[in-house]
C-alpha cells in the first residue's frame, strides 16, 4: 500500500512525480474540507513550503499516523512544533539554497562596503556634487586583508566563506560543528563575541530557532567596529529590531544590509515597525535570495529527494532538533 | 648631479622621499610662472596624477631634456602624446589599482545581477508591493555556471576573473597577450564578438586608447544577451554613449553598471549628456574605484617605485606604446 502524503507547495506538480511509486499524493489546495478531513487520519508525511493555515491544531490532532514533515524552505521556523507529536520528524531543506543565497549575501555585502546603493541614489538627485576623490576613497571599505565573520557555517556559510577567500579575506566561522576548512572556528558565547569584535563584515547564515532568536542585540552590536557591516540572509528575528535601530542611528558608518524582514502577525513585513527605510545606513531587498534559488527548481528537487528517502525507509537528511524550536 | 623631476599630485610629499637621493624634486603647484619657466629646460622627468593644465604645448616645447613621464593613474589617456617628443617614455601605473578596482567591479556586477539598487529604492517608496516570489526569483541573475567576459586581462581583469571563479563562473578573457590561466582566451575582432555573444556579464578593464575608444558600439551591443550586463570600471569612452543609450532604452532587461563617465570639455561629467540617470537599467557610482585604491597609498608608492627605476637607470615598467595614443 502506498504512503499517504499531503502536499502544500507553489511548485509544479511534475517535480513530485518521482514519489508516485511509493506515495499517494494529495494536494492540500485542491481538497475541500470534507476531503481533507477524510484523509487526515491516514496521512504519514507532509510536504510544505510554509506551514499551511488549513493545518491548525485541530487538523493536526486528527493526524494520528503523521511521522514526517519535509520543508521546502531552508528554515523550519514556520512549523508548529508545539502541536506536533514528539515522534514526528521534521526535515529542513538546508543546503538546497546555498549557492543562490550566498551569491545574494555577497551582493548585499559589496553594495554595503562599496556604498553602491547610496551613490546611485546620490547621482540621480538633481544637485549631485561629487565629493573630493580622497574623501570618496575613504568612504569605501576594501575587503582584501579584512576579516569576514560567517555566523552559521552550513551550506550557505561555507559558500559565502569560499567567495570571501577569493577577495583575500580572513574568515572567522561561528559554528557548532567542527570543520577542516582553513577558517578560524569560533564557538559559544565568547566565540561569537570574538567574531563580532574582529569582523569588518559579518554574514548571518544560521537558522532561526530558540537558540538564535535575538542573538544579535545591543550588547553584541556594541562590540562591533563603528564602520562594521552586518548582512542578514537568514531570518530577521536573529537580530533584535529595536537594538539594531538604535545602533544604526548612533553609528552612521555602520551598515545593516538585509534580505529578510521581521514578521508581523506571522507574516514577513516589508514596511518595518521602526523607520529603518529612512536610514542611509540600512539597505534592503524584498526577500529575494530564496526565490532566486526556487526559480532554478533545485530546492524543490532537493526536498523531494529527501522525502523520497523517508518513503523508501531510508534515513532522511536535515532532521532538525525539535528541542531547539519548542 | 641630481635629476630634475617635476611633480603634480594630490598625494602627500612623504611618499616621494625615496626619490630624493637621485632627484631634485619640484612641486609644480608650488612654483610661480617664472620659477617654472626657469626649471623647464632642465626637467628630465615628470610625475603626474592627471596631466596638469600648466604644462601646455608652449611649456612642453621648452622641455628639451624631458625623457620620462610617470603617471599616478592607471590610465595614460590624459597625456598629450601629440605634443611630446617621440623619445619621451610614458609609464602608466597599471597594476597599482588591481585589487580595489576589481572589488568595485564586483560590487557593480552583483548590484546589477541581484537588482539590489532597484530593490532598495522600491522598498523606500511609500507604495511598495512585493512581487510574487516566483516573479522576484526570475528577476535575479544567478552567476554559478554562467559566463563572465573579462575585456582586458591585465591586473584588474585577472583579479576580476579569479573572483568570478569562486562564484563558479566560466571565464572568457579578451587580451592581446597569451595566458596560462584557466580561461578561454579570445583575441581580435571576432574574439571580442564571441566574448560578447557568450557572456552573461562583461567587465571592461582595459585602457582607453585609439584602439579601444568606441570599442563597444551598436553592433557589439546587438550581439549581447537581452538580459546581459556590462560593468565599466575602465573609461567611459570605450563605450559609445549614444549606442548604449539606445540599447538600454530598447532592452529594459539589459544593465549597464558604471563607475566611469564620459568627459565633457576634457573633464569627467557626472551628469551625462543623455538622460541615463532616468533609466532603471543604468547603475552608477561617481568614479569611486580609483580613489578607494588611492586611499591606501599603494598606487602612489607603486608609481614612485617605477620613477625610481628610471632615476637609477633601470628599465621602467608599464611603458605604453605611443602609437596607440596618437
Amino acid at each position: 500500500m502506498k504512503t499517504e502524503v499531503l502536499i502544500s507547495t507553489p511548485s509544479e506538480k511534475s517535480y513530485f512525480q518521482p514519489l508516485s511509486t511509493y506515495a499517494q499524493l494529495n494536494w492540500l489546495e485542491e481538497l475541500n474540507e470534507d476531503q481533507l478531513d477524510r484523509i487526515l487520519p491516514s496521512v504519514e508525511a507532509i510536504f510544505a513550503f510554509t506551514w499551511p493555515k488549513g493545518l491548525d491544531a485541530k487538523a493536526l490532532s486528527k493526524m494520528g499516523k503523521l511521522r514526517f514533515i519535509q520543508c521546502e524552505l531552508a528554515g523550519v521556523n514556520s512549523i508548529p512544533f508545539r502541536e506536533l507529536g514528539e515522534s514526528v520528524m521534521v526535515s529542513s531543506n538546508a543546503g538546497a539554497y546555498s549557492q543562490e543565497v550566498a551569491e545574494y549575501a555577497w551582493g548585499l555585502l559589496l553594495a554595503a562596503s562599496k556604498r553602491i546603493v547610496r551613490y546611485d541614489a546620490a547621482l540621480r538627485a538633481p544637485d549631485f556634487v561629487r565629493p573630493p576623490a580622497p574623501e570618496l576613497g575613504k568612504q569605501v571599505i576594501l575587503l582584501k586583508g579584512k576579516t569576514l565573520g560567517v555566523v552559521g557555517y552550513g551550506g550557505i556559510g561555507r559558500t559565502v566563506a569560499a567567495i570571501g577567500k577569493s577577495f583575500g579575506m580572513r574568515i572567522c566561522a561561528f559554528s557548532r560543528r567542527t570543520t577542516n576548512d582553513d577558517v578560524e572556528l569560533l564557538q559559544g558565547k565568547s566565540g561569537l563575541e570574538k567574531l563580532l569584535r574582529s569582523s569588518d563584515a559579518c554574514v548571518l547564515a544560521l537558522p532561526l530557532s530558540k537558540l538564535t532568536r535575538d542573538m544579535i542585540g545591543a550588547k553584541e552590536l556594541a562590540v562591533m567596529k563603528a564602520n562594521g557591516i552586518i548582512v542578514n540572509i537568514a531570518r530577521a528575528e536573529i537580530v533584535n529590531e529595536s537594538a539594531l535601530y538604535d545602533h544604526l542611528v548612533k553609528n552612521p558608518d555602520f551598515v545593516y544590509a538585509t534580505d529578510v524582514w521581521w514578521t508581523e502577525d506571522g507574516k514577513e513585513s516589508f514596511s518595518p515597525r521602526l523607520p529603518f527605510l529612512k536610514l542611509d545606513n540600512f539597505l534592503g531587498s524584498p526577500h529575494t535570495s530564496g526565490p532566486s534559488a526556487l526559480a532554478t527548481g533545485e530546492p524543490v528537487r532537493h526536498a523531494v529527494d529527501n522525502l523520497l528517502r523517508f518513503l523508501k525507509h531510508e534515513t532522511p537528511q536535515n532532521v532538525v532538533n525539535r528541542s531547539e524550536y519548542v
